[in-house]
């Protein structure tokens, strides 16, 4: 399939989001695409020559050419169909110097720590290790505040860069609750994400694109058991 | 000071790569600034309130506004002032998107996994732990190969992005040989990075601003014996 001129495909997998997030780009860009759905236990060969450093999805092929890693992937497709679809990078460089900013931060510290205590092997143990989460959300409250300026989305009236890097982990974030009834973003704690989670969920291009809850929550317990017995 | 109607200031502090980054880039787009060294055991009301989230160096503001983060900062630079000094990041969306991909394997894989081997307590513990960093710097080996194409600097014929992320890590390559003969680029497993180093090292904004290898080791022994004494 392709957009223009150009062949798009997209190794994924479908529960990643990382790779949730590039189909969310894609989608808020109008663009087609083939994609590709990888068996992370045996993975394909040309997930591997596309991305033999970190053997990892997803991966993007651009008219045969890779680009990997989800923000990476993210930012080249929207520089690359500028004027296409919504504009997800803000125009302004300081703006996008901070949009920058918080998708690092949202990785390196709310996903990292979120993903260290789900290692943990009793409820007490996870909701120690949440503790840091739970602070970075707020931080990350406060990155919504600054970033929507009052106006419905981190990219303000319009789904941004932010909205698909926080978004793809909407599903998630149902799930963990579904599993834990462990409310990542809260009315109290947090309550313009928690607005705004809802909101972002009912959008067409998310309601098309978010992994299905119940099969989140199976797959995760899956991997939990499946951590347990490698132990 | 200024450049143009611009006031630039940058937090930093004399042996942080990540602040060298940022200067280094400043010196190749030709732009005045005000340097302001931070001591890090007793950090200033200015850093903290410009870089509430992480507290760290470096932070550049520009007309009174903070931009956190030696990669982010850099692009910022390079986006602001284009056309001025070097242009550091490739204007290709492709190379660009290469450019950003390694930029983060340096930090995430390479810079990370050599702190880690700082830690170790024993030269044999240092040198089990360093694997991870020589398997990165064999990558890097052919990222230079990759990104350079036959020419002297990442960025080709002029330096550019990666030769300012890779080039902050140099005088702490000349001081860990100084200290434990180790040489993280050689002759035999990366030529070209060995020959890179010695190219980059010479070029007069390098040798103004990479410090000085002798106050570099007396900083790592200092710190190593802190940290020694603190467990």
């Amino acid at each position: 399939m392709a957009s223009g001129g150009d062949e798009l495909k997209l190794l994924g997998m479908w529960a990643s989001p990382f790779a949730v997030r590039v189909r969310l780009a894609l989608s808020f860009k109008g663009l087609r695409y083939e994609y590709i759905e990888e068996d992370l236990s045996n993975k394909s060969d040309l997930l591997l020559s596309s991305n033999p450093v970190h053997k990892k999805v997803p991966v993007l092929i651009h008219n045969g050419k890779p680009v990997c890693e989800s923000q990476i992937i993210v930012e080249y497709i929207d520089e690359v169909f500028r004027g296409k679809g919504l504009s997800l990078i803000p125009a302004d460089p300081y703006e996008r110097a901070r949009a920058r900013f918080w998708a690092a931060f949202m990785d390196d510290k709310l996903l990292a720590s979120w993903v260290q205590a789900a290692r943990g092997k009793t409820v007490e143990e996870k909701m120690e290790l949440l503790k840091p989460t739970f602070a970075a959300v707020e931080t990350l409250e406060a990155a919504f505040r600054e970033c929507s300026k009052g106006r419905p989305f981190f990219g303000g009236d319009n789904v941004g860069y932010l909205d698909v890097m926080v978004g793809a982990l909407v599903a998630w974030v149902h799930a963990a609750e579904a599993r834990h009834g462990l409310k990542l973003f809260d009315a109290s704690r947090s309550p313009l994400l928690n607005a705004w989670v809802d909101r972002f969920s009912k959008l067409d291009e998310t309601k098309a694109l978010l992994p299905d809850i119940r099969k989140l929550v199976e797959y995760a317990n899956m991997r939990e058991a499946q951590a347990a017995a490698a132990n």
